[in-house]
């Protein structure tokens, strides 16, 4: 009789193997190094919340999906569903004591019930970074100058990073009188791509009750394409001489030209009047980024300026703007464009071991490699040296540092490229001297002697 | 009227602010470094588990402390409360693709619905690694050099790591038939410092039914003091040719001989044949590490050898070594020892800004300064510079660079050191070379250009 239970995950749930994880963490990594690098902070919050906190913030479908339960002490309780929602409840709570301008990044775990059949999954890794307290444009441009950092440091050449300011159809609808119209003539924008500019400006004067005229004003707008420069130019009449629509444009204008000025090439940055990234929330810059290779994978950096974050929590009002990493969507992207190693450990040598009686030796050795700045896995048993080059194989191990009781009778051992099968024979006198500087040399550690 | 929601977090749960955060990534930062250099490999698996996989796993006050609920599928679902029953779940579904030895590392968040009146969260991260597919002493041995060097690294010198095997104890038993009564002995010896040597003799006749001199040979055994080859030397004749015992002190002898091969200096590391770390898990080499200064914070570096990880979940057999590097206590720990920084930001330079038309200027500076490795934050308002100076000084950044009108005309900025008060004019001519090499030098992140 066989009790036992079946290893398995749940539906929409994903174990991550060494291979995943590692190109996982280095993303991590690296985007915790730039957001730092331009002064934000880490923070973190509970997994768990009070129900109230979460509820009503995502709207109805977030609530459905909503991982919820009675706690032992028969609160009501749920899952994070986003980063925001936790930020807001965070900032209301601590703002006094942490003051403005604040600057936070969170990467950290959210929980969705979403339906696994369109591909989606119920845990997932959100990557935020935000800049709280200030209305000022510095703030937005260095937010675009940070998805760009985060995008080349990650390994990414071509992308776009496309920007918009709401202001400036918020302007137009305002001197239309269609402002309170505002979340139908969204809608009707978000499908240009796909039912095209007559059946867009039929559906607006539909559903928002715009005349054909207005509806079609809205549409030449939004539809400008050329480069930045030829785009701002052609928006000024268009707006209808509204002051929002004005400092909207104002806005993008000063934007651009600090980010270009903070180092993003024009090719990279691109006025773009269709996005609006959601109905309510963002009131003036938006943001996504676009790699040029993969575009249907979506924006993997996205974010946008709202008037007030903790409102629901607060009295005090707190502007800002941030915007979010898609750590997924780049994996993917990273995986279709052939960019993911195949390495499944991070050691780099292998250190086979012969002799038990020799273990305090493999020990010195792997510790002077490791003081070298090597990764260095010693195999943990006496095994035959074929066995443990093919565990060093199969993990895609570079090197293999390889000396038997003759090696050390000769004051010497094999360093072996496992790439090219390669051996090379190197003395072990003077604290391995030899040694550290070929694996090195080999691995592109760089010389500490120095040439 | 009001009906805004408390911002609050739930019983059991924090925040992390920044300057808790900052001190927490650098420990983890640390930690990935030094399992990665040993060759571990990065691992994550679901917060959310089948019940069925989570429970019984722990005993019946964790079953009870489980975070449980039905999930919108109706599955009975639960948090987990560790790191090693996932991780024994991972291994069963597996490790036929990752093969053995496979070493893997695992830092998340855990949940236990504990009783917060004890001073104890509801929410902790762990930090575990484990050696999985071998019996052999070196990976025992290796468990303890990366105990050692995690603790070095994170910046501890005073600490001593307690190793004990439990088959040296298991072996005495065995030779005195009381084998079966191991849990009652360990119950016993458990309470050692507690009610000293007498009254655990006491005990061990009544719960164990030990005769009087098998109880004092136990407690003999347990009792002995000395350095390392004293203790050996002593135990053999203890352990009554017990086959077992002798395989015990062969293999605490092999590890201790390795691990001073592997540099841990003989102060850090005692034979200690009193521990045991629980009752039935552990069949090895088991280890504890106290910080000598903070010896009632308990082991901050804690684990064992297990005879077979995964039973409930497969037939195949998976002995391994893991342990567990305990973040709550480390940071308890640096609290008391003064190690803990008060910096607030990872930001070392604030770039204060004053002129709107300047801020192209104000990013390019930025920019440079961040090529250079240095982390800056340029303040996001054109404010007074009494006010970007505060903030600076609240947010304990080391250096202000300013630049207003004036010092651009002249080519030039200041460079303030706010722990001084003292300033430098330097020029920024050359891409401002020189404010890049005085920053650098001020901040000790050396000198690009060579001496």
């Amino acid at each position: 009789m066989d009790d036992r239970i079946l290893p398995r995950t749940l539906k929409g749930f994903r174990d991550y193997l060494p291979q995943a994880m590692l190109v996982r963490e280095q993303i991590m990594d690296t985007a915790r190094r730039v957001f730092r690098s331009f002064g934000f902070s880490p923070i973190d919050t509970p997994a768990l919340e009070y129900l109230e906190i979460l509820l009503g913030k995502g709207g109805a479908e977030t609530d459905k999906q909503l991982y919820r339960f009675q706690d032992h002490g028969g609160r009501d309780v749920g899952m994070r569903f986003d980063l925001t929602v936790p930020l807001a409840r965070f900032a209301a709570q601590h703002i006094g004591e942490l003051g403005t301008p604040f600057k936070r990044y969170h990467i950290a775990t959210v929980w969705r019930g979403e339906n696994t059949q369109a591909g989606r999954y119920r845990e997932f890794m959100q990557c935020d970074f935000d800049t709280i307290g200030t209305r000022s444009t510095a703030a937005d441009a260095e937010t675009v100058l940070v998805a760009h950092e985060l995008l080349r440091s990650i390994g990414f050449e071509r992308f776009t990073i496309h920007v918009n300011n709401r202001m400036v159809l918020n302007g137009l609808l305002a001197s239309l009188g269609l402002a309170e119209r505002t979340t139908e003539i969204l809608r009707a924008i978000d499908k240009l791509a796909k039912i095209g500019p007559d059946r867009v400006v039929e559906e607006m004067t539909q559903t928002a009750g715009a005349s054909h005229e207005q509806a079609s004003r809205v549409v030449q707008l939004v539809r400008l394409t050329g480069g930045n420069e030829a785009i701002l130019a052609q928006l000024r009449p268009l707006l209808g001489n509204s002051p929002l629509g004005e400092e909207g444009l104002e806005r993008l204008t000063e934007l651009l030209s600090a980010v270009r000025a903070g180092g993003v090439p024009d090719h990279r940055i691109k006025l773009d009047v269709s996005i609006a990234r959601g109905l309510d929330y963002y009131t003036g810059t938006v943001l996504e980024t676009i790699l040029d290779e993969v575009p249907d994978i979506g924006s993997v950096c996205s974010g946008g300026r709202y008037d007030n974050l903790a409102e629901l929590y607060t009295k005090q009002q707190l502007p800002g703007i941030g915007a979010s990493l898609g750590l997924d969507r780049l994996l993917a992207a990273m995986e279709k464009l052939g960019m993911l190693p195949e390495t499944q450990t991070p050691a780099q040598v292998l250190l086979a071991y012969f002799d038990p009686a020799r273990l305090g030796d493999y020990f010195q050795l792997a510790g002077a490699l490791r003081a070298a700045g090597v990764c260095v896995e010693v195999f943990p048993e006496p095994a035959k040296l074929g066995k443990q080059l093919q565990y060093a194989d199969r993990k895609k191990l570079r090197l293999a540092v390889i000396a038997g009781e003759r090696e050390f009778a000769a004051g010497e051992c094999q360093v072996k490229d496992l790439s090219t099968g390669e051996s090379l024979t190197v003395s072990l006198a003077d604290g391995a001297a030899e040694l550290l500087q070929t694996v090195k040399q080999i691995l592109g550690l760089g010389d500490a002697n120095g040439p």
